[in-house]
């Protein structure tokens, strides 16, 4: 654990948690500051920064209680769709710097309106790039 | 598979597509609008909708998968951060209705700015639901 880490002061128990669940490797509570009532956050109980930091086996454990948790919200919240999303690094929109994912209940018209840009590749530069990413497959 | 489903065509082949990874039950490739360059779309080659609709099996099959994927589209854009992501229905910015998982790589000034609300909870109101959640758990 990081001494000076939130998450991992809320899985201690120092902080306390609206908890949802909670296992050997995983817990899940909700977020305080919810963008939707419901939204949950999703957490491995040791500390890794990213998802790259995440040995594979546990990652796929988290995913198994995240598909869970994520069908009990839709249900609990009468959600008409969902978010399910995860920022790493500051520059990624992380804050808290414990790996973490994010379900958010939505709905028609809640006001949320998430606008990512779009780019272009040029004439070829996507074949390159493809190359680049299987060399490291 | 769905006949007028833009990614079912993409993985019988009918479309052309940069792909990066592929097997009996999960595909890659490059999104050819990205958010920034590298921005990588796993999905499952059978055709859900929703990551709900996803048996837990395949989903942790097509997070496995997903994680390694982050790494090689990470070193190779030699990205400073990343989003992972996925809308579920038209509500939460879902376009093409076949499950996808977004992997967008960042960088310090790459003028995205992502700004989700933040609610509150009344008094009480975070553990009656809480409980209402835990109840479908």
């Amino acid at each position: 654990m990081a001494d000076d880490c939130v998450f991992c002061r809320i899985v201690n128990g120092e902080i306390p948690s609206a908890k949802l669940y909670e296992d050997n490797t995983v817990m899940a509570f909700l977020d305080i500051m919810p963008v939707n009532k419901g939204h949950t956050l999703v957490i491995p109980k040791k500390h890794y920064e990213l998802l790259t930091d995440i040995p594979v086996a546990e990652f796929e454990k988290l995913m198994r209680e995240l598909h869970k948790l994520t069908t009990a919200v839709v249900k609990a919240t009468k959600a008409e769709g969902f978010n399910i999303f995860m920022n790493n690094k500051k520059v990624a929109g992380q804050v808290i710097p414990h790996a973490h994912f994010h379900i958010v209940p939505r709905y028609d018209n809640d006001g949320i309106d998430i606008k990512w840009p779009s780019r272009k590749y040029e004439d070829g530069e996507i074949d390159k790039l493809k190359s680049k990413i299987k060399e490291h497959l």
